[in-house]
């Protein structure tokens, strides 16, 4: 199984709309991706490491698929849309690896 | 349910030991922190964003407590513990930050 994740730098005077994301952007993912994903889930940040000091990603979206083929199958026909639904949801630019998931 | 995420990042040079991670890291925390611990997860970066871009994280570790202070109270006693065995499978400062689990 294969996790890739989509993170949200915090940034001061950025916008991410969480309720949004949940409830819109990660829905119509679900849609047009199919029963390639096999999974989704979001983390909201609420701290980070040091004491008082803000959490680095302001949200972290994870989709999961069977293999990076499934993934660039499934999600590939869909990125120009998807991407096109982010300026509904935030002003940031997201970062975003494949990781193999180990346990 | 809160997230306590540890991100290593992929450093050339820098030396990250997945299997001791996953055998002996994970499962010492687990022993340590008891039935505060709700979940445990592991991923390994395989793949960049970008085309044949490198994982911005060489492993992800992801730790599931029902509250902040249900993690603070513990986790914190064995800080220093579990710290010190990083020595044992990487060379690369992490970072870390808690998120709530939206969806």
């Amino acid at each position: 199984m294969i996790k890739v994740s989509v993170f949200y730098p915090n940034q001061p005077g950025s916008k991410f709309d969480m309720d949004y994301y949940c409830n819109s952007h990660i829905p119509l993912a679900k849609k047009l991706i199919g029963s390639a994903l096999k999974g989704a889930s979001v983390d909201q940040g609420i701290a980070g490491g040091a004491p008082g000091a803000p959490a680095d990603y302001v949200a972290i979206g994870h989709l999961l698929f069977d293999s990076v083929e499934a993934f660039q199958n499934g999600f590939g026909p869909h990125t120009a849309v998807l991407m096109a639904d982010a300026v509904n949801y935030t002003t940031v630019q997201p970062t975003m690896q494949i990781s193999e998931i180990r346990m």
